[in-house]
């Protein structure tokens, strides 16, 4: 007899095949779709493994990459919120929070609790693995807008200080990181792609 | 300045947004799109979270994640191969291992070798982490092919004992996941989705 827990576990798998169709903002590097959330979770769970090396601090990378494999699931119920969108904002933390409690109240409670405290974790940005994740989260934008020709940038005419109030977990995590992300920001100024 | 290392780790992650166009034969579970490689493994990484519980032998559930990342990424040159498709497995192998130098090449030789020894005990599936990687690898269409009313196991009049071989890898890691499974089949098979 199948377990009612597994049971749960199947239609929680189930549910999460919504993420591919939550769309974001940014486009593919060569522009041909926008982005959904599924593809941006991959991409930036690899950029971990990829990048871990220039974290300042030892980070626990295992972690990094769990946490971000699930951290816009929430984005099933609460839909995606663009990060400039000043109004949209004001309330996310609460859609967010309901949706948080609908989709880890699918699964038994301590595989919930578990699951959902890595979302948590992420959200207060406490902890380095937390802060090194949301550097990934915010750097891999920078791509999609950069090598598209300004992308959001140009479309939403965001300005240089809005890009750097957005990076800023980069320059808490990595100098490395810090420095290739500056001197890309500075040529995005250049090219006109961000408002100077 | 920044190092050449950091600028081919940055090219290489570059370089993976093509994942987003790689198309698989499966559609989503609503039907609307045909899913994408960076999806896909996306999905089956999030699956490995919540499913390692379910394994009969002790796996390192990180590793298995890390595998399911990049298990695909060979494909980004070598394309997609269907399952079913005889003919064009007869070339696999040999593409894929021409994508792989050509890919893990991009990087410094440590790295590279490092990122590749993932995919290369994925193909090889004798690591218990493997085994439950390919489970997952394996577990993931059936969902889609079986919530979508049929999928590609009608498009393509895939028969029981296709679809039996296929999963063999479930089979061999969880006997709970393995009675999930042979009940979604044979009610697959009842529904007239899989031919009996």
């Amino acid at each position: 007899m199948v377990s009612e827990r597994l049971k749960k576990d199947m239609d929680f798998i189930i549910e999460l095949d919504k993420m591919k169709s939550i769309m974001r903002q940014t486009t593919l590097i060569d522009g041909s779709k926008r982005e959904d959330d599924a593809e941006h979770s991959w991409h930036i769970a690899v950029m971990a493994m990829v990048l871990h090396e220039y974290s300042n601090a030892p980070i626990d990378v295992c972690k990094v990459i769990k946490m971000l494999l699930v951290h816009d699931l929430i984005e099933i119920y609460a839909g995606d919120t663009f990060c400039y969108d000043v109004e949209g904002n004001k309330s996310k933390k609460e859609r967010e929070l309901e949706a948080a409690e609908k989709l880890y109240g699918m699964l038994d409670e301590d595989k919930g609790r578990e699951l959902r405290s890595l979302w948590d974790e992420f959200e207060e940005m406490r902890t380095n693995e937390a802060v090194f994740a949301a550097a990934m989260d915010r750097l891999q934008p920078l791509f999609s807008n950069y090598y598209s020709g300004g992308g959001t940038w140009v479309k939403h005419n965001v300005t240089k200080e809005q890009v750097y109030n957005r990076i800023a977990p980069i320059e808490k995590v990595s100098d490395k990181l810090w420095e290739f992300v500056t001197n890309l920001i500075e040529d995005a100024v250049r090219k006109g792609y961000i408002a100077g």
